[in-house]
């Protein structure tokens, strides 16, 4: 027996039977596979979107788990379908950068094509590796047949990285990076990046929008008002309690944001 | 080993890893344990749909079973995190009243503020208690930590309640209460409230509606017209047959709906 | 033991407690079950969606699975529920028609009328029958209650059937089948009614959209440009690559999809 609890993140949505499917493949190979849902409703071809949901979910998973995530533009190209092995955990997938973020700063095992066709499902279509290889490789993996078996090793893969802030002594410029379901929108900076500075001295701005601090949490803002605070992914995301931010402002991913020093002013913070 | 099933009831909606992580938290902590998804589309932040959610669910679950429910906009601030005991079966979720109505007339055990921090995964943010405190409690459970280690007793709880119906000699007031994805408009007036009236004999108004007569099922209508009908959750709902009620007639939760006796008129009942 | 691998395919979405619910039922009987979602993002009371959910996804799942379908407008009315045999593997769900298709030249068992009401949950309704009589039913066959234990022999079912596709010697007509979430054009033009042609020198046109030949994945296209493919269901699609063929195209279910052999015409191919 190989590990057995098996992640599934993709762009497939809600609409269709395609992570059905998937499942349906996996326990055709191992009737005991443990399979989760981790995330479906990456938009559509959103490679950062994934490397997110993947960054934020899985250090939450025991050690051993199988994380398959399909979003795959390039399915049916000559992008390899891979499956990458860091501190004993597995992920398998396009090699199209959406496990950069992830692996960054973790120990690396064995990196592996997969193009060991005798793991692949008959036909295999070219426009569902989900379901023809990926699906395939992670019930077997999960059954104990080894990575080499899977395939070839190779030497990289493809890693995306979110785009860099900008950090001078007076600022930081970040982006919004995701916005998710409840409308809030996360950005590119980090809680780390703002360690040493006084939450309650911060000016975060972003287009029209200007908060005065960091709060602790959604409910330190009155109902409809903006609230900036470092969420539990531990970025800085602006919010509205008990609303929207993203139907309020209309802010988009790309869009940036600031983080200043507040201006001595004595008083009592600026309303917004 | 303690029970093992654990079901999962948030807004956090299907974009997001919101789910999966805390899915990841409860393997992580007990493997063995057994999730199931109740509804993870409650609109953001509606404490009456959650609390109907569990309400018209809650009662098909075996005896045992763990609720955890997350629809929290005061996460963060000092409302309590609870653990209610209730003729064998756990609800976890925050103390702001949704599990009010599926308790109501119900034997209660213990409460227990889930104040062991023990139990909390550390660091805890003040964003995601679903995350880091709900789903931990959960699993513990399940594992056989008992509720008192898990935190301190307290005496009571909040309890949401619907609006109450109005009900005179000749007339029944209530109000919608939920909108289902179907569109049906789901009253607060109860089979019950109905009960020694002839559902023939009725006469259902909501805005511009009116409806003559209780159906037995939706296809009793022809198609696109309007039906009333007492439905799964023994409530009284305004349904339109192979349509949408809610895009049709522009109702919206809190409208209110008014059921009279029909006066006699000898003929064939007029066509809504 | 019966077979333990139950799916569920519905029109119910993913706002509402419906599908959780049935969960509870299915557990309720048999904690052992083992339920995997296959679809629950059928359009509501889309026969044609659910049939081709289940065509495309149930050749996946092992034999003996037990596959509940709930896409029932005429819940309550005389249509019978049924449950269906075919080489080893079973059919739960209304006789409305949505089995036709997945069924079309199978093997065939015993067709059941689930009339044995000491397996319907009590109080039954007359509007939630995947929760009164087919998820109890689905639990009951996976404990190993015999079908014919569930109700009474019937001799036939209902079947939908795809509309048929007009072949002439230098032309095949079809039409959309159905959108997926991606906002592919999925017709009911199959692989093997191309069989013989040459992929590169087919010419397909939909309303105002005209695609010179069949392309082996999306990214064949360029951005955001058209391309027609046999898909992973085995069907002729229309996507976009990297975009929304729908709402670029404005093409609905039922538009007439024409495949022709392109004039040769010496030079590159026209530009879509």
């Amino acid at each position: 027996m190989g590990p057995n609890l098996i992640t599934l993140t993709t762009d497939f949505g809600h609409k269709d039977p395609f992570v059905g499917t998937m499942k349906g493949v996996i326990f055709g190979i191992n009737p005991n596979a443990h399979v989760i849902d981790l995330c479906h409703g990456i938009p559509p071809q959103d490679l950062t979107a994934a490397a997110l949901a993947l960054c934020s979910s899985v250090p939450f998973f025991p050690r051993g788990s199988i994380h398959v995530a399909v979003v795959d533009p390039g399915v049916g190209t000559r992008r390899k379908p891979l499956l990458i092995e860091s501190e004993g955990s597995f992920f398998i997938g396009p090699d199209n950068g959406i496990f950069g973020p992830v692996l960054q700063g973790k120990g690396m095992g064995q990196v592996i094509e997969l193009s060991n066709e005798n793991y692949y499902l008959k036909p295999t279509s070219s426009t569902f590796h989900g379901r023809d290889i990926f699906a395939p490789a992670a019930a077997y993996l999960s059954l104990g047949i080894s990575p080499q078996e899977l395939g070839a090793k190779v030497n990289s893969f493809e890693r995306l990285d979110w785009p860099q802030i900008i950090k001078t002594e007076t600022l930081i410029q970040g982006e919004v990076l995701y916005i998710d379901g409840f409308g809030n929108l996360i950005t590119n900076v980090r809680a780390r990046d703002l360690s040493g500075l006084q939450p309650e001295t911060l000016l975060i701005s972003l287009g029209s929008i200007t908060i005065h601090g960091l709060a602790p949490n959604y409910a330190s803002a009155r109902e409809g008002e903006y609230v900036a605070l470092i969420d539990s992914w531990e970025l800085l995301e602006i919010s509205t309690f008990r609303g929207n931010a993203h139907l309020r402002s209309g802010a988009k991913k790309g869009d940036k944001v600031r983080i200043e020093r507040q201006k001595e002013h004595g008083g009592k913070p600026d309303e917004n």
